[in-house]
């Protein structure tokens, strides 16, 4: 038995075989060909094949991650039909008489070369594209296997590391839990574990021929076993089933209120970031929807999404939650989340750049087409609106004379809409350190622990290298949220929190003391913060 | 006349003719050539002569800037004798028996044209970089002029904008002004013109015919006035005059005490980047040295500087000051201050990833070697030490800990050492909400106000698209201000401002009454800042 000792991203327990999934390196032998013609149409045939199989990726990325995401397919498809790679490879067949693979392999080489040598993060991402295409051409040439998983049954999945564009390639009911080398807790691959409800470990330098072999994730304690001893097998299929009972413990609390033994009501409510979220919102039994990131019909899009498009998505969630709260935030794109139509560029520091709110408020049309939506749908539902990335007064102020000026133009055309909360997203150090004077102003404060945590430790979340820094129950933190909570109060709104740390359970028992009025979660965690909240005094 | 309105980024008047900076476009026939070796020759000899041109443009900047900026010329030589570029154009003068300007000119376009279509921040630059390095060829080969100002008499400079290579090129004793169309206030450019003490303006749009003529840049409104009405030309003369004659009378309080009309007595020193700035604040009258930054003596060097290295230059800076306070900040690199031999992965969110106090947590090695240099230095004066980008009281012990170690080594080994003050920047939100905690355990803080802004609004200050959303006064900073202030005399530690807004004369009397103990400002700025202490009541 070998034990590896890597780094907890999701709790649980997988037991089942390990499938290491690795980058092949494909064998290309140098031929001599005299029919060069007939080769290069081989060669165009394949990129033909090729092109057809990237289109396909992208659809399907599309649907499961979104276009950000999804891009990197097209990414590949410029490359295969760049002038400078294709003429390379024909050129080389021609001059050289040799086979296509070869010329592929060789051009892949002298081009990763070349991008090498310009010692850069983006030029190394490009060698991964020009080898990535150059092998899916020799893999349809030569008839040589895929790089993805084989066979049919479920297993535990090593990898140095997954791009979301891996992931995607992924068939998800073959996989059982996450292990990789690299990688962040707040990596794709830690996201999607927490989606996908598997255990997942990061920084757990496994064997290369740990292949097949049986292991066991145990995702609480970051552990990864190999071969294990049927006294640890034994103990780990207990514990499973332990968790297995717990999950179904849980179901019993559907339908039960959120209020703690000492009488106080919470709203529990979920973070959703699309129209299948509200549906596995309704399914955990939240209360209302907290954040609805609407960036996603953004996202999903390759031109602005009109008003009409806007407005049946929002009142298709509306009526879903059937008089249930909706919070929808509007539009937060910027820092990891760029959109190609929206020609915003490239910033050194995009986490602290142009983004939210400040696309919004600079992009006035773009605003005012999701708010007159928004208002529109308010009709159907009970819909709150949430502004993100606020730092001061002054925006609050434009942005209530923007929103107020939709009021009036759609009353003065008749269009009906509802009594809608404005409240405000608290998520920079600034607008926690003023909330006395913001508090005056809004609704509801809705506090974003995910961003109030990067900038008031000055360390980027995605940044794997800060983790050994990165405290997520910081005092400065906690702080902060205590001095929310109290001038929301002092002021008369209510306020709940809507970042992950609303999900800590560690944490419950303090943001009740604080006086939090809400949290929100993601859906799969709602069982298990009611139940904490059912049990605090 | 015509008036320009821009921004201003250092004040006072400048009056003279204007020279555009402008990339000239190099013109290139098409030759037929017979003798391709002869042609191959002659681009060669001139590849040479760049090579040379490249290396003494390296060398002045190195000087001039230190090693990040210059390193741009170096990265022209690789490109310069880069395989592919230099194949590229050999081939097509041998295969099209086309001169070699021409066959440059091609290359250069092909290559952009390449790069271009990578869509991305770091290959546009990169595009850049071809055209520079292929019209410098061109223009060696024909004679061409070059980009940089011509004639003897110093100019008001427009440009689009200035890079910290091209400032490198520029004849400063020619400069009486800057005008920049693009750039940000806190570019280099802005740093360039408040050393140089002149006048500049940036998002300034003047017209392509201004060459030569007259123009008022009046950088305190931000204005450019090209061929002024003569009662504006009188009414500028005597600004100026009058600014002059400022200048003088602030000459008049050097000698004078830092002490409000009160009776507050407030340390007044200087930040310094270099041995020479060292000497401007002494010329300045500062106090003592507030900030020494450190890093200037890792970016100059290809590596790592020794222990005897740095302590014979802490020696020389505590020597020269003859016992006046010097406060020498650890290295703080990372974000936009990079070093080649550090090996430092590019990331996402420089500004909030792996930096300063961090990479010297990471790395004792380094760290130690830094403050044995710094121990071994304060036998010959008044250092203090002062540790940057602490968000934690945990990173403190374990700072604490070390120097404990390394004052019991050197007393082992019988070295002396002073009587060191230990202390903090405090520029995160983290360290300021945490000032009661991180008082205990140090002798003073000093107030990082740019990177404690720039979280607190989650601004990269660096981003010019920010500009409109930056607010240097904002509430939630002075709150911020007013903690560490509190905190810190409760704990009887003192507390300063290290960061530009210290200088800010309008702040002043508002930092006073906060209680702030010292004020560490550019050494130009000490003389209007003590005015401005010496007036406050």
């Amino acid at each position: 038995m070998i034990k590896i000792q890597g780094k907890s991203v999701f709790g649980g327990v997988a037991i089942g075989p390990i499938g290491i999934l690795r980058k092949k390196d494909k064998k290309v032998i140098r031929n001599h060909v005299e029919q060069v013609e007939e080769e290069i149409k081989r060669y165009e045939d394949a990129s033909k094949e090729a092109e057809s199989q990237l289109q396909k990726l992208y659809d399907k990325a599309l649907n499961e991650v979104g276009e950000a995401d999804a891009d990197i397919f097209h990414v590949h498809q410029l490359m295969l039909s760049d002038m400078d790679y294709v003429e390379s490879i024909t050129n080389m067949i021609r001059m050289q008489n040799v086979n296509a693979e070869y010329a592929i392999a060789m051009t892949s080489d002298n081009f990763s070369t070349l991008f090498e040598t310009m010692d850069d993060d983006y030029m190394r991402a490009r060698v991964a594209d020009v080898k990535d295409v150059s092998n899916r051409l020799i893999q349809i040439l030569s008839g040589q296997g895929d790089d993805m998983l084989q066979g049919d049954v479920p297993v535990i999945l090593a990898a140095d590391d997954l791009a979301p564009s891996e992931t995607v390639q992924l068939d998800k009911s073959k996989i059982l839990a996450f292990v990789t080398r690299y990688g962040s807790a707040n990596s794709h691959t830690a996201i999607l574990a927490r989606t996908m409800n598997i255990p997942a470990i990061i920084s757990a330098d496994f064997p290369e021929d740990c292949e097949e072999k049986i292991g066991i994730v145990d995702g609480a304690s970051g552990c990864l076993y190999i071969e294990p001893e049927p006294e640890l097998l034994r103990e780990m299929e207990e514990k499973q089933q332990k968790e297995q009972k717990k999950q179904e413990l849980l179901q019993t609390l559907k339908g039960k209120e959120d209020v703690t033994l000492g009488g106080k009501k919470i709203n529990l409510y979920a973070n959703v970031g699309n129209i299948s979220d509200v549906m596995t919102a309704l399914k955990n039994d939240a209360a209302g929807i907290g954040l609805f990131r609407s960036e996603f019909l953004y996202l999903e899009k390759d031109h602005y999404p009109t008003e009409e498009e806007q407005f049946q998505v929002y009142k298709t969630v509306a009526e879903t939650m059937a008089g249930k709260k909706v919070i929808i935030r509007t539009l937060d794109i910027g820092a990891d989340k760029r959109i190609d139509y929206f020609n915003i560029e490239p910033e050194e520091n995009p986490a602290m750049g142009y983004r939210a709110i400040r696309i919004c408020l600079d992009r006035e049309d773009v605003f005012k087409t999701q708010l007159r939506a928004l208002y529109r749908a308010s009709a159907y539902g009970n819909i709150s609106i949430m502004y993100p990335m606020i730092i001061s007064v002054e925006e609050v102020k434009k942005i209530k004379e923007i929103s107020a000026g939709i009021r009036r133009e759609l009353s003065a055309a008749g269009i009906s809409f509802g009594n809608v909360e404005e409240g405000i997203m608290i998520e920079t150090p600034a607008a926690a350190l003023i909330s006395d004077l913001l508090a005056k102003e809004v609704d509801f404060f809705s506090i974003g622990t995910n961003d109030l945590s990067q900038y008031t430790l000055a360390i980027d979340r995605q940044n794997p290298k800060l983790d050994i820094f990165f405290d997520p129950h910081h005092p400065a933190i906690l702080r902060l949220l205590q001095m929310v909570a109290d001038n929301a109060h002092k002021a008369g709104i209510w306020v709940g929190i809507c970042g992950e740390l609303g999900a800590d359970i560690s944490l419950t028992e303090t943001f009740i003391r604080m006086g939090m009025d809400e949290l929100s979660v993601s859906p799969a965690m709602v069982l298990p913060v009611r139940q904490k909240i059912r049990e605090t005094t």
